[in-house]
């Protein structure tokens, strides 16, 4: 396979992909975007990807974007790597409906954090929308500690690329203003996952 | 296979699932929630999807939920249907980065013209949601038309699960104050779908 380049910005989503591409073993090209310069906008980056957004994965038949796609994605290209029940269509739907819960809802109520202008013009309303983003947050991860992570990981005995998605999004929960502590399951996952030593070679390269 | 049971209820995302299902030619049981009287906040319905939401699939191996997984569940669990690109992880990936982007951000996009309680607790920032609802939509939808819809299909030649997807959504262009004739191709691809026999078959059960 062509190298695989993927598209990434510190403190986004693209952790995820960029976690489970590393764990892999296969060599791949990561390439920082300048969020706060504006370079997810500019012309350049726009052709690779128009919608502005990270993670974008540039692949020998094209590029591709959206986390649990590439996710997936990942895992079929390295079957050897284990990161998804590729045999068995069930388990590959939980690990699915898993990554579309954290992309659908768990990234969107985060997102109204620092992103609100992206669903009103009006100050007052981007101020209402943060005030809520705690609440949403944890009730989102009642949910998560409660019915979906199986323990101890997402699927069980069986680690995936959710544990990537899940620990990448635990993460935000500080700056969103939710104890994790509150989630014993994920607070634990959270821990694990931070001494993989996957986690502690990519990490860095996250850093604002 | 034991026969699946599908959750859903009109003017959901759940007819996108509901149409896959229905085009297997395989028995199913489709099972209509009331929105309007709080069914899905009911303790029975919460026990199948804590979540309060549809789509939910019942499967003889336990509940799924989240349209992309749902599809391409469907679409695994009855492969003759060829409703996938299962034996093209690329290609695969271009119909889940597709689906994922409908629920994550054209769906989302939406969801604040009548669910904006869901984000912001104060009647003004609700209604000031309401306000980007038909912009925000005709921005998805420019991408859509520009970027993503391959034509004639959304993967080109090859029909799959985000048709179905892709109609879903694009049904609620008009209620979001969205003329579709500004987007030729989606336009097409609209109409088309709707002539579909399965579309004629199951629309009738997602009447209000």
């Amino acid at each position: 396979m062509h190298m695989l380049k993927l598209y990434y910005a510190p403190a986004t989503c693209a952790l995820a992909t960029h976690l489970a591409l590393e764990s892999t073993g296969a060599p791949y090209e990561a390439l920082r975007l300048d969020f706060q310069g504006g370079q997810q906008r500019s012309p350049e980056y726009l052709r690779i990807n128009p919608k502005g957004r990270v993670p974008a994965l540039v692949t020998q038949r094209g590029i591709l974007t959206e986390t649990p796609a590439l996710l997936q994605f990942v895992a079929q290209s390295f079957p050897q790597a284990g990161l998804a029940p590729l045999d068995d269509p069930f388990l590959l739907a939980r690990m699915n409906a898993f990554n579309s819960y954290l992309c659908s809802s768990v990234h969107v109520a985060h997102a109204h954090r620092v992103r609100g202008s992206r669903w009103a013009d009006d100050a007052q309303a981007i101020a209402a929308m943060k005030q809520k983003v705690a609440q949403n947050m944890a009730d989102c991860f009642t949910l998560i500690e409660e019915h979906m992570l199986q323990g101890p990981w997402v699927l069980g005995e069986r680690f995936s690329s959710s544990d990537f998605y899940l620990f990448t999004i635990s993460r935000w929960l500080e700056g969103d203003g939710v104890d994790v502590a509150r989630f014993p399951r994920v607070a634990d996952h959270l821990q694990r996952m931070n001494a993989e030593p996957v986690v502690r070679k990519v990490l860095p390269l996250h850093q604002g």
